[in-house]
């Protein structure tokens, strides 16, 4: 197939049902069920890139997908391209825009940032509308947020971030020649109420992510909030270069991918 | 059994799996769930009082119920009893405060104003986060706020608000010499934000509802807000005292019982 351009399209998703976001065998996936959406509206095989590949449980608002497409699909309404791919994808995934871009354009390659917001409910009450996208910190009454926000700075920059990334991980990108460096261009911890629940949400944004690496990141922070671990402890994990050093990798249901960045008019709504 | 005090849970929910508050032979409800636990926990029957029956599939951040308890009960631990509580309920039910009354309060009759707010989405994407618990108003681009809070302006105040009320329940109410009349404190139609999603919302204030009232008000004011009637309307469809006369019933899956307030000084934090 000799690409014209290419479709990029934004989606969300609750991760709740799905395997993450990659396609694997027998499993329930976003790329799958988005990938099958796309054969059945233009009736070949389609190729997916993403932004960023979530795992199990992690939702997302943001995601971007791109497909190469041929001169003829070019000529497709947007709008019937949007209501059709919206009914027949499943409950859990939500077509949110469609986009126009060059045929070189990687939704991967591309992305000069990368947002995520980590979603923390403390107490003993179970949460009610955030239930299923916010971490239940049980029986934490509160988090010195104060003290994880001044904790996080030492992570912004250009770290090597192999403390914070799954070690199996770490261990195919070494191995690989490639580096575990990242930058870090925002991460902040702050209070926030959304639909009536009282949330400590940690947002980040950056180049790009290793695997786990910000619920790594934010498990890190947690030991801080409860007063488990000073502020200077997180500079000697991120030092260590050692997944150990670090603590524990928070669950996946509190995780969503908020958005990702292009450099400006490499995007144009599909017409 | 003679009430020493009553106790008072403030309790939230996610309504989509109950067939509502109020119990029903054969049916999950909220209700049900709650007294069940309480009945495991205290060893004897229990009745409950609520501040507001809610209808199936509508949620709730701060519902409350009283319950008589006797001397013995008074010494439970609070911090004990809320953990057995939470423990016992589904997860779709969250308890969210323990108090203590007199043994006269009900939480029903001392309840001095209930608050409700209704979530919209509007447009072709599928809420992700806000999945349900607001209503997808599919294939409306946007809504009119402005013209719907200017028209929802007409309703605050004492009315008689039979045109919002479902049918059934108002000639019951009307057969047994009750009145149909209801005052609104506060009404009002705006934008926000919440997890990701640009919801309209109505915040509504009012003494007490009818049967439907706030998906009826809903239902009418998105009328406006699409650009089918004009703000007149809704005050005509107020005078006309006749459901027939406003618009259609909102879903349930948009509304949230948001508050309850008692007279100062009536809950006082169980110990």
């Amino acid at each position: 197939m000799e690409a014209a351009a290419t479709l990029v399209i934004k989606l969300g998703y609750r991760g709740g049902d799905f395997a993450g976001f990659a396609e694997q065998p027998g499993q329930r996936t976003v790329a799958g069920e988005l990938r099958r959406a796309l054969e059945t509206y233009l009736r070949r095989p389609c190729e997916l890139t993403c932004a960023g590949r979530t795992d199990a449980g992690v939702h997302a608002l943001a995601q971007h997908v791109s497909v190469p497409v041929t001169q003829d699909e070019l000529s497709i309404a947007g709008r019937r391209l949007e209501r059709s791919l919206s009914a027949i994808v499943p409950d859990d995934i939500s077509i949110r825009g469609l986009y126009c871009a060059t045929p070189e354009f990687s939704a991967r390659f591309d992305a000069t940032s990368r947002s995520y917001r980590y979603r923390i409910s403390c107490g003993n009450a179970r949460p009610v509308l955030g239930w299923g996208h916010v971490w239940w910190l049980w029986g934490a009454p509160s988090l010195d947020v104060e003290a994880m926000d001044a904790a996080a700075q030492c992570l912004v920059g250009e770290h090597d971030f192999r403390s914070f990334c799954k070690v199996s991980s770490a261990e195919a990108i070494l191995a690989d020649g490639r580096s575990t460096s990242r930058e870090l261009t925002h991460l902040g911890v702050s209070r926030v109420c959304e639909a009536g629940e009282d949330l400590v949400v940690l947002d980040v944004t950056g180049n790009a992510f290793l695997h786990n690496m910000v619920r790594a990141i934010t498990g890190t922070l947690v030991e801080v909030g409860r007063g488990h671990r000073s502020g200077a402890w997180v500079a000697e994990a991120l030092a260590a270069c050692n997944r150990a050093a670090a603590g524990p990798t928070a669950p996946a249901c509190g995780l969503t991918f908020e958005r990702v960045t292009y450099p400006e008019g490499s995007l144009v709504p599909w017409a």
